[in-house]
């Protein structure tokens, strides 16, 4: 049983994507990354922060281009950060963000 | 304003992914795909089409293999098909689904 704050790691749940038939444990792990982008807010942030300067970002950057308040930010890049979809670096006050490339490279590998 | 039962046009709505900031109305369309398959049973049906010869399979192939009734599969490949994901030939009796490779094409392009 994985705790819901560890990332899941899709190169172990599912190795060969969907070219073989998935047991249900893996579809549930392959669900939990997919739901957390599946939601028009954080597909904003993930946008945001990929088009920025070396792909990173902090909340202050993002909470004005998409009228939301830090908190509300900060939750949304929880749920990305816990399905292993970003990576956080603390610099002084402020938390950046970036993407995990290697998570990104195994979901589309899983979806191939 | 696109019916729901149209398929999202992954071309069309984030035609560069997420390398550019994505409107609301592109993450809401794009939202809708990513729902579709974020979910254990479809992703489940989705291996099983796509693992079979020729990767196309019948409502009555999948029923045993995941253990639900024809009509909640029929409800999830609905779900799959609105969204582009699937596609649906009719063979006298029977529908047969393929993977619409355009559609996964795309995604995966979307999220590069």
């Amino acid at each position: 049983m994985i705790p819901i704050s560890l990332p899941v790691d899709l190169a172990v749940c599912a190795p060969k994507g969907l070219s073989v038939p998935l047991e249900r444990s893996q579809a549930e792990d392959l669900t939990r990354v997919l739901k957390a982008i599946a939601d028009p807010t954080r597909l904003q942030l993930l946008s945001l922060i990929n088009s920025e300067p070396e792909s990173k970002a902090c909340v202050c950057d993002m909470a004005e281009a998409v009228e939301l308040s830090q908190p509300t930010i900060s939750h949304h890049l929880k749920v990305l950060t816990d399905a292993g979809l970003l990576e956080r670096d603390r610099q002084g006050t402020w938390v950046w963000y970036s993407l995990n490339v290697d998570q990104w490279s195994r979901l589309q590998k899983v979806l191939g």
